[in-house]
C-alpha cells in the first residue's frame, strides 16, 4: 500500500483527549485496546471507504479533463479519434485491471488473482476486509491505473491508428503498470529502500510519460510540424475545452492525492488537499510568468499546462512537503514546463499537448523533490533517483519494445499520410467532431 | 425505500470485532443493545446522511450530463431549445416534486403530503428522522424525479414545442413518475411481491422511455429522416459535448446507485460502485465491439451509448450483481443498445439521442438480469417480468393519454414545418446557441 | 467563523436516545461530559473534516463555472482573454490568500498571520485544531476568497487589460475582501451587531458586485453597446458554454452554502441542501416566467441568471429558512434579476454577463431577506440593512480607489479601440480561442 506517515496523528490527539473524561477512561482504555487489535473503529472504517469512493469518483473524473485537454489542444479534424481513445481506455483499463492488473500490483493482498478470484461472484466475506474494502481499494486503484494509461494518448495524438493505441493502452494498464507500480506500492523493493512516492509523481506520471516519449519518438513528429523553415505551430482548436480539461483535473486531483492517504485522517488529509491546492496554484502563476518573459505573452496554454506541471510536482509529495515548500515545487515545476516544450520542440520530439513535459519531466522533478522538501528526515535524494532510473530503464525498454513489435506487425503503427492530411475522425470513425462547422484553416 | 439487502453487514462484522476487546465486551454489547432500539449511532447517522447528500449532488450534475449528450447529438439549430428544457425541467421538476411528487411517493413515511407539511415552514423535530433526515431524503430522491423526466426530452428532441414539453414533463414528475415508483420504493405491492429494482433501471430508466417512446411516435419522426430513399442520418453537432456528457453522466451514476445504499454501508456501497463501475466499462466495450462488426467502424455514439447502456443495466441489482457477472450484464447491454439504434430506425421511430433503447430497453434487460445474476436466491425472473410489465402498461397508458391530450389542445404538441426547417431556437427562444457560427450544412 | 444556529441539534438528538440503552447511560454520559469538555469525538472531527475538504473542492470547481459562463455570455474573438483571467485568478487567489489574506481575514484565530506561520514549514501540532485542521479551514477559505474575486470579471469582461485585472484582483482578494470579511466571519463588529450572512450573500457576493460596479462604470461601456439608435445586444457565443457553466455553479453552491455549516451537523446540511436546491430552482422558474412576459420569449440567458440569482439570494439565510419561504426567495430573486439587467443596460452600465445583477443586487435582497423570512427572531430587517450599507461604502470606496489609481498609472485600465474591435485574444494573449473557426459575425 502506498506510505502514510502522518497517518494515526489525530488518532492519537482524540485517544489523549479522551482520557480528559474521567468517567470514560477506563471504557475508552479498553475500546482502543480491541482497536489495536482489530483494526478500525466501524465508523472510522466507513469514513475511510467513504473518502476512498468519492476520491475514486474524482480520479474517474479526471479522464474528462484528460479528454477535454487532449481535444482542445489539437485539431478539429481529429477530435472523434482523440474522444474515442480517451473514453474507451477507461473501459479497457477498468475491465483489464480488474482481470489482472490488480493483483499483479497488489499480489498477495487479498491472496486474489484473477478478478478477484471467488470474491468476483458474490458477496465478500468481512474477514477479507482490512482498513476498507477490497471493492473500495479496487475500485480507487482501477481509476488510477486507467488515468497512467491515458497520459500515452496526447502525446501520440493526431498520426497513431486507433487499433494500435489500442493494443498499447491494454498492455500497458495489464502488465506495464501494474508491475512497476508494484515495486513502490505492492510493498516491493523500492519501498524497501526507502523510496518515497505518495500519490505517483514516478508510479503514475513518469511511468505514462516514459511510454509517451518512447510513443512519440517512434512514431515520428507530425507532417508538417518540423519544416526546412522551421517549427510550424499547429495551435489546438478549441481554448474552453483545453481550459475546462484543466479545471477537471485540477478538482480531480484533491482525489488523486486526497485519496492517497488511504484513510479518513483529517491532519493528512486536509494537509495534502492544501498542498496540493498550493502547488497547482503556482505552477499555473510560474508558467504564466515564465511564458510572459521568455515568449512574450501570457500564453493559455502554458498558464494550463503549469497548473498540471504543479499538480504532478507535488504528488510525489503532497503528504511530506508542508505549504510553503509546496509553492516552490510548484513554482518551479511551472517555469520547468515551459523551457521542456520549447525544448523538445526543438529537439523535434513532436508532443501534440504537452504531456511530456507535464508528466514525465515533472514527475520526475516531484519525485527528486521529495528528497530536498520533505520534513521527514528518511526521505533521501538519492534513494528518489534510483527510484526515478530503475523505473524509468524498465519502462523506457519494456514500452519501446511494445511500440516496435505492433510497428512491425502487420497492423501497424501510424496512420497513412491521406489520412493524417485529411483528419483521423473521417477515416477511421466515419464520423465529424462538429459536422456543421467546416474549419477555415486550409488541409494541411 | 429502496431495499438494501447487504445493509448491516459491516455493522456485524464490527459487531464482532468489538467482542475482542475483552474490556469493551459488556459495554459494547449495552451500546449495541441500544442501537437496535433507537437507530443508527450518532457518527452512523451523519456519514449516512453526508453519503446520500453527496450522492445526490452527484446526481443532480447528471443533468448537466444530459444537457451536454442531447444538445451534442442533435443539431446546432436546435440546441438552445434542448439546453433550456434541460435546465428548466431541473428547476420545475425539483419545485414540483417538493410540492406533491414526494408525499404522493413515499406516502405515510413522514406523513406529511404537501411540501413536507409543517416542517416545510421552520427546522424539522428530531422525531422526523430516521436513517437520514428528512431534509435528505427528499433531496435525493427529487434530483432523481428530475432525471427520469430528463429522460423523455432526448427522445422528443428537435420538434417538440417548448411550452407543451414543460407540461408533459410536469405532468411525469408530479404525478406519473410518483405513483408508478411507489409501487416499489414507496413500500407498495411490487415490493411486496418481490420485484427488485435497486436503484431504478425500471422505477426511472423505463419509467422514462417508456414515456419516450409514446412521446416519440406520437410526434412522428423529424422531416427528412425517413425518405423513400432510405433513412436519411442527421448527425449530432458536436462530440465533445456529447462525451462531456457521458464521462458526467458516468460520474453522477456512482451518486445515483452508490447513494441508492440509502446508508453507509462500506460493504454494499463499494460493491456497488464496483459493478457500476465494470458495467459502464463493459458496456461502452460491447457497443465498441458490435459497432465495429455491425457498422465497420467504431462508431463514437454507439460507445457513448453503449457505456450509458451498461450504466442502466446494472442500475437495478448493482448491489445483488457480483463484479463478474456484472461485465456480463454491461457488456450485453452495449451490444442490444446498438441493434436497437439500427431496429428502431427500420421501423421508424425517430429518437434523436438514441434515449429510447438506452433507458427502455436496456432498462428492462437490467431489471430482467436482477432474475438471471442476482447471487440472493430471493429474486425471481418472473417476478421481475411482473414488475416490467405492471409499470409498462401504467406509463404507456398515462403517457399516451398526456401526450394526446396535448396534442389535440389549443397548445399542440409539434412546432410548424418552418419552425423545425430554420430552427427551433430563433423561433421559440430568440437566441442561437452559436450566433458567431455559421452552420454550413444547406437547411434542411 | 460563521454562525451555525442549528449546530448540534443533531447532537442532542442522539444524546436522548442514547438514554434508551439503560446499559450505556452513565457511560455515555461520561463520554458527553468528556466532549463537551474536548471538542468533537475523533469521528465527528473526521466527518466535519470530510465534509469542509469534499465543499471546498465543490467550490473550487465553481470557477469552472465562471469560467463557462462568463465565456459563453462574450464574444469569440475574447475567449481566450477572459478564460485567462478565470484560470489565473484562482492561482493568485490561492496563493496571495494563503500569504496574507487568510491571517487578515480570521486574525487571532491560529495566531498565524502570514502563510500559517511556523505551520507552513512543517506539521501541525494538534494542539491547533479546532472543530477541523487549520488546513481544512485555509483551503475552505481560500477557495471562497477566490470566487469573490471571479465575480468582477465578468461585468469588466471584453475591455479590460489583463494585467490590470490581475492588479485589481490582487488587491481585492488579498486586501478588501478580507477585511471586509473579518466584520462578518472574523468575529468583528457586524456579527457581534447580530449582523446575519450565512455563506455570503453579502460577504461574498455583494463584495464581488460592488466592485464589479464600479469597474464597470468606471472602464464605461463596450464600443457600439450604447449607440444612438438604442442599445445594440451583443450576445454571448456559445449558449452550450454558458448552460454547463450555470450546471456546475449549481452544483458547486451545494459546497457553498452546505460547507458553510462547518461541520457535519446532518439536520443543518441537509436543510441548506434542500433550501439551496429549492431557491435555484425557484430563480429558474421566476425569470423564465418574467422574461417571457417581459421579453415576449423564455431567454435561457435569464434563465440561467435567474438560477444563480436564486441561489445568491438563498446564500445569507439558508440555514435558517425554511423549504417554502425558500422558494419564494429564490422566486423573487429570478424576477429581479430579469428587471435588474434590463434597468442597468438602460442607465448604461454595461455587464456583459449579467454579475451585477446576479451577484450585487440579488445579493442584497438575499440578505434583506434573512431579515424577513428567517425562523430564527433574532434575525433582524435594520441589522441586516445596516450590514449591508456597511460593507456597500466600505467596497465601494476602496474599489473605486483601486480602479481609478489603475487607470491614471503608466499601466492604464482599459484596452486601446483597435485591440477591442479586434479582440483581445489576439493582441493580448497571441492566440485565438477557435483558430479554425472563423466568426461570421462583422467585426464590430
Amino acid at each position: 500500500m502506498k506510505s502514510n506517515g502522518m497517518m494515526g496523528l489525530t488518532g492519537r490527539l482524540f485517544r489523549s483527549r479522551a482520557l480528559l473524561g474521567a468517567a470514560a477512561l477506563l471504557l475508552m482504555a479498553g475500546a482502543a485496546w480491541a482497536q489495536e487489535e482489530a483494526g478500525p473503529s466501524a465508523e472510522q472504517f466507513s469514513l475511510n471507504n467513504l473518502l476512498l469512493l468519492l476520491s475514486g469518483a474524482l480520479v474517474f473524473w479526471m479522464h474528462a479533463g484528460f479528454a477535454c485537454v487532449e481535444s482542445g489542444l489539437t485539431q478539429a479534424k481529429n477530435t472523434v479519434n482523440i474522444l474515442s481513445k480517451n473514453v474507451i481506455i477507461v473501459c479497457l483499463g477498468g475491465v483489464s485491471y480488474f482481470i489482472i492488473g490488480f493483483g499483479l500490483m497488489y499480489p498477495g493482498e487479498f491472496n486474489h488473482w484473477i478478478g478477484f478470484g471467488g470474491s468476483g461472484f458474490g458477496p465478500v466475506s468481512p474477514e477479507d476486509y482490512g482498513d476498507y474494502t477490497i471493492f473500495t481499494d479496487f475500485f480507487f486503484q482501477a481509476v488510477f491505473a486507467a488515468t497512467a494509461a491515458t497520459i500515452i494518448s496526447g502525446a501520440v495524438a493526431e498520426r497513431i491508428k486507433f487499433a494500435s493505441f489500442i493494443v498499447v493502452a491494454l498492455l500497458f494498464v495489464t502488465f506495464i503498470y501494474p508491475i512497476a507500480g508494484s515495486w513502490v506500492w505492492g510493498g516491493g523493493w523500492l519501498t524497501d529502500l526507502g523510496f518515497k512516492d505518495f500519490a505517483g509523481s514516478t508510479v503514475v506520471h513518469s511511468i505514462g510519460g516514459w511510454a509517451a516519449l518512447t510513443g512519440a519518438v517512434i512514431l515520428g513528429p507530425r507532417r508538417g510540424k518540423y519544416t526546412a523553415d522551421g517549427i510550424r505551430p499547429i495551435v489546438g482548436h478549441s481554448m474552453p475545452l483545453a481550459t475546462i480539461g484543466v479545471f477537471i483535473l485540477f478538482l480531480g486531483w484533491f482525489g488523486f492525492n486526497g485519496g492517497s492517504v488511504l484513510a479518513m485522517d483529517s491532519g493528512a488529509v486536509s494537509m495534502v488537499y492544501v498542498t496540493t491546492f498550493l502547488a497547482g496554484c503556482a505552477g499555473g502563476i510560474g508558467a504564466m510568468l515564465a511564458s510572459w518573459i521568455v515568449l512574450r505573452k501570457p500564453d493559455i496554454t502554458m498558464i494550463l499546462n503549469g497548473i498540471l506541471a504543479g499538480l504532478v510536482g507535488i504528488t510525489a509529495g503532497a503528504d511530506t512537503i508542508a505549504p510553503w515548500p509546496s509553492l516552490a515545487v510548484g513554482a518551479i515545476a511551472g517555469v520547468i514546463v515551459v523551457f521542456s516544450v520549447v525544448t523538445l520542440d526543438r529537439i523535434k520530439v513532436d508532443d501534440p499537448v504537452g504531456a511530456i513535459s507535464v508528466h514525465l519531466v515533472c514527475g520526475v522533478w516531484g519525485t527528486l523533490a521529495v528528497g530536498i522538501f520533505s520534513f521527514n528526515p528518511d526521505h533521501g535524494f538519492l534513494t528518489q533517483l534510483i527510484g526515478i532510473v530503475a523505473i524509468g530503464v524498465f519502462v523506457l525498454v519494456t514500452s519501446t519494445l511494445a511500440w516496435l513489435a505492433l510497428k512491425h506487425s502487420p497492423l501497424g503503427l501510424r496512420v497513412s499520410e491521406e489520412e493524417e492530411v485529411n483528419g483521423l475522425d473521417t477515416y477511421e470513425h466515419g464520423l465529424e467532431a462538429y459536422p456543421e462547422f467546416k474549419s477555415t484553416t486550409g488541409i494541411l
